[in-house]
């Protein structure tokens, strides 16, 4: 079985694994579809992220889909020949969270694809995974493997829009429009935002955005003062995702936030420096959000149903053995929404 | 009449001024005690804070307490001779925000002693206090003039205690102990808070909140890792009151913090340089609090029942015409905890 | 003018009454159409519903859209031609309730058409009303005055919704399918409900509301074991909102519904008999929801962009010399979900 | 070793049972107080409540402490000698509900002394109990063992108040004084409650809770216009818990509780017929409270600080050998708040 390992910084293989023997709840799933997320590219062309670092070759991939192929002796959930999304979350399901419920914060997470405990956990860009029977969920028959690979990120977004609080009848910013942020309007817009303003620095981004009908798009590249109109009264916006992990996105929104809107931090960065005395008087709640739990089977829905259809943001999909190209692509923000990998 | 007028930075005047006409719906209140508030030393030592500048002379103050001397004819509910807290907010009880119950972001707000509108809000360190009745809150009989003067900072912190979310049985961690940390410890006390500790860099600081016998204290100043306890399973603290105005305070009590914790921010001050990704993956909720509004009632109950004693927080009372030296010894946290002024 | 004034039961009578004269802020609405609600039809069938009882004549009427037809001197919102929903609810701005944003309680609501209060407040089937401007949203251009006139009943079902928390993947059962049910089956599905079952006692009803294509319908009169596969592991529903105000439909789903299982309560009728052990040992919340507030302009906004598409819910138009006739027609679920009088 | 033994109605025995091998995960517990609950009133005199009924012979007992007297091998969190509240709550940890953080919805439960599964689940009143040691919780030095067991009771109505939301500075009712509600007026005063009144229809009882000092008490009995005071502007408290189980007492509230007041269901009991149409009105909350989870040790920290002292709660202790004395005298409320055993 061949399978894409990232071994540092622009050195992407594909390498021959073998494939892990099948236990009673478990089922073999060949990838159909696998799309690069920015942690991806981060190990690819960085080596890693903050304090994670790639410190032994590890397969790449967490958001993929495929047709079930073998299932273990003890799984009647799925049989061979269904069409999968998977889910790359493997939380252990006895630690202190697991038991709150806070599944995304296990202490002995397993999640595809990450540098973070060590040894690494390998991801799912190969052409046979192993998993377990629970993590692999039947998608709807109309919908195509590339759709069905964005479950993960949608729930990423979904879980995102549970971390606002109820959505119904606001008035929703979205600062950073590549694909989470496309998806967090998507995300808003199935919970109910009554308007939705979606600002990125790219034409070729906010296009897309533009696209799929349910949000304003600016560019506050071209118009810094493009939120001016939002900064009457304290600030038109209930709620603002932050989807571009850059700190002028989020302080160039406070004037247009109003007293007690919620900021939702879904991009991730560095170091941000914030004026407190704002958050303070105005008395903002930013809050961080961090991967899904159950609501990756809300995405399976959404997208299986095309209620929420996520067509409009795949850019181009290309075969493994191009998979330096893709990743290539799928850093090139003026031609690239989510590209993704043919298995 | 005379009243404490800041004219620029250590440019403080005792001035005689005329007591207003009372008005029908109006009390006139013979001020007993004044709190001296950190906005007060920002006005005293800098002329101001952040955006806000003096820009014309104004009567400083906000945390008092007096007695009735005259009521106008139209009031029922205080009568000369009461001895009342006087509640230094006044929402205009009409705008967008007055309308949603969130007063403290009222859009003609006039806060006593306050520089941010122009002319700016003249404050209550005077002799004689011409104010609407509905702001003369009725203190109990046993309490003094000087308790009484603490419930407008201790509404501040009853209000970001209900900013924090329920608190019955949680960790919490407050960092910071000058007036508005302590008044924290003993708000979070009273909401039931299961544990509490309290952090600052001032051994004569934390002996007060020691004092208080309801929270363990740490300085970490002397001691940097003296929240290292804390960081076992990603974070013991529920919830964190940052009452200090510092970025490290805040930061540093990160790893501390579990995930999905509150952080209310009540300290303010410049620009807080955040890890991000950290807030990020662990999910934190990062609350600013800002006021209070109906919290001011609930703190004259606290205060007048001695249910929240805030007597040991009390350093000295000095006259008015030693008004200076009363800010010079509020300014030295070595001596001095919270210092009244006695009109 | 003429006005549809209701003397007693079943002795509604078309009169001429005077047009108010125009005040500055006011503006003078031709109304189009008037949605014959429940509360209306009480009034015809009863002379009234519980403790309230008709005690003069009242004109009937509060679902209402128009053309403006005049506008006061100080009016700048809407101008003569705009077509819009009128808001009937009117609340003092004054008191506690509505300085909590909590208007819907207002202690001196005078909603139009409502024999609560003596005198009555007399509603708006009439050919022109006079009201306040801020009551006229102005409504989007290609929708019917019919559709307007659907914007209070859908603000009364999207306060309905935000009762119930967030609705986002949540699944949500329905039960009654009148218009009020109908409308927060298309309410839930606009907040995010991954999945809706409606159940009523009628075919004629669940058709319409299979129609929306949003909600599995099932008749639990043909089949009173419809909700048994949802009964499993304590029960599927996260959220349920009971339409029909009838006791069983209540107590019927309970085995259906979850622990901590969010029961919004729309519906209203006499004495309700429930099984408090259930209740407490599955720490179900049973929630009131009555009229809104800010939901009105959501509604408007929902019903303008045909996000929320309310034309498959109206059943007929009569005109007002028929109004008789459709007050019959509205009473008859065999024949009609929502009906309306033109004017 | 003895174990009291309900047979059926009124037929309660002293037995002698096994004491069970001690796994290396779990403590023998000596116990030296169980306090008597009204499940076990209940089994006592009418052999079961609801559909829950006695099919065999069971060990009562779930409000229980004792000393720690032999460990096992994997057990280091206590010690031989060691005085401990046990926790009678035995979740399962691996189903549905426990992975939601709901672990008293828990889908295989194990709940000290109940007939709700079959076979029953042996209850604690015996000499030696063997748990697991995770149950076994050390409470402070200078409480007694009878204190220690008021820690289950404690737990549930720390529960309950969770289930209120925040607390702090809101007006409560407490209907029914028994020791559940006597326990609910501590932990409303313990959340920060700024006025409770508790009314029950016994003297005796309502003396008691006087006497704890932190409610007002009314005999609604005595005086059936006693909360009249508190009806005016649609209602004074905006929090009641109802822990009587009398429907009378519930919907006698409904005029004294505000608009969107929360009602927190306790105690239990057969149908309630409720006006639904003041519920809808007033859009009242009312929640089902049903045990607790992590609200065990939180009621640990609580009584062994005597931050919440139980002492007046306890009206007498009886031997073993008397418990059928003890469950006379429990059931009497002219003379008995809490009654324990001493074993």
């Amino acid at each position: 079985m061949k399978a894409l390992v990232i071994h540092g910084p622009h050195d992407l293989r594909l390498e021959e694994r073998p494939v892990a023997p099948l236990q009673a709840h478990e089922v073999a799933v060949r990838i159909g579809a696998g799309g690069i997320c920015g942690s991806d590219l981060h190990y690819f062309h960085n080596g890693g992220f903050g304090a994670v670092r790639l410190k032994e070759p590890m397969i790449l991939g967490h958001e993929i889909a495929g047709t079930v192929e073998r299932v273990g002796d003890a799984v009647s959930s799925v049989r061979p020949g269904d069409r999968v999304a998977v889910n790359p979350s493997r939380p252990c399901g006895a630690c202190r969270y697991c038991l709150e419920g806070r599944q995304n914060h296990c202490l002995n997470m397993r999640f595809y694809g990450s540098a973070m405990p060590f040894p690494h956990i390998q991801g799912a860009f190969r052409e046979i995974l192993v998993c377990d029977a629970v993590q692999a969920h039947t998608v709807g028959d109309q919908i195509s493997l590339g759709e069905a690979a964005f479950c993960e990120p949608l729930a990423v977004c979904l879980h995102a829009a549970r971390r606002a609080g109820p959505l119904l009848g606001r008035r929703v910013l979205v600062t950073g429009c590549g694909p989470i942020g496309a998806l967090c309007v998507l995300a808003a817009h199935a919970a109910g935002a009554a308007e939705i303003v979606a600002t990125d620095i790219a034409d070729a981004t906010l296009a897309v955005v533009t696209k799929l009908g349910v949000a304003k798009t600016l560019n506050t590249a071209a118009d810094p003062e493009a939120l001016k109109p939002y900064e009457a009264d304290k600030g038109a916006f209930d709620v603002m995702f932050e989807a571009s992990g850059n700190m002028k996105a989020l302080t160039g929104a406070f004037a247009a936030l109003r007293p007690q809107g919620v900021i939702v931090q879904v991009g991730t960065g560095g170091d941000f420096t914030l004026p407190i005395s704002v958050l303070v008087a105005k008395e903002f709640e930013l809050r961080g959000t961090f991967r899904f739990h159950e609501e990756f089977s809300t995405a399976v829905a959404m997208i299986s149903s095309r209620r929420i259809d996520v067509r409009p943001l795949l850019t181009a999909t290309l075969p493994m053995d191009r998979a330096v190209d893709a990743f290539h692509l799928a850093s090139d923000r003026s031609r690239a929404m989510k590209v993704q990998i043919g298995f």
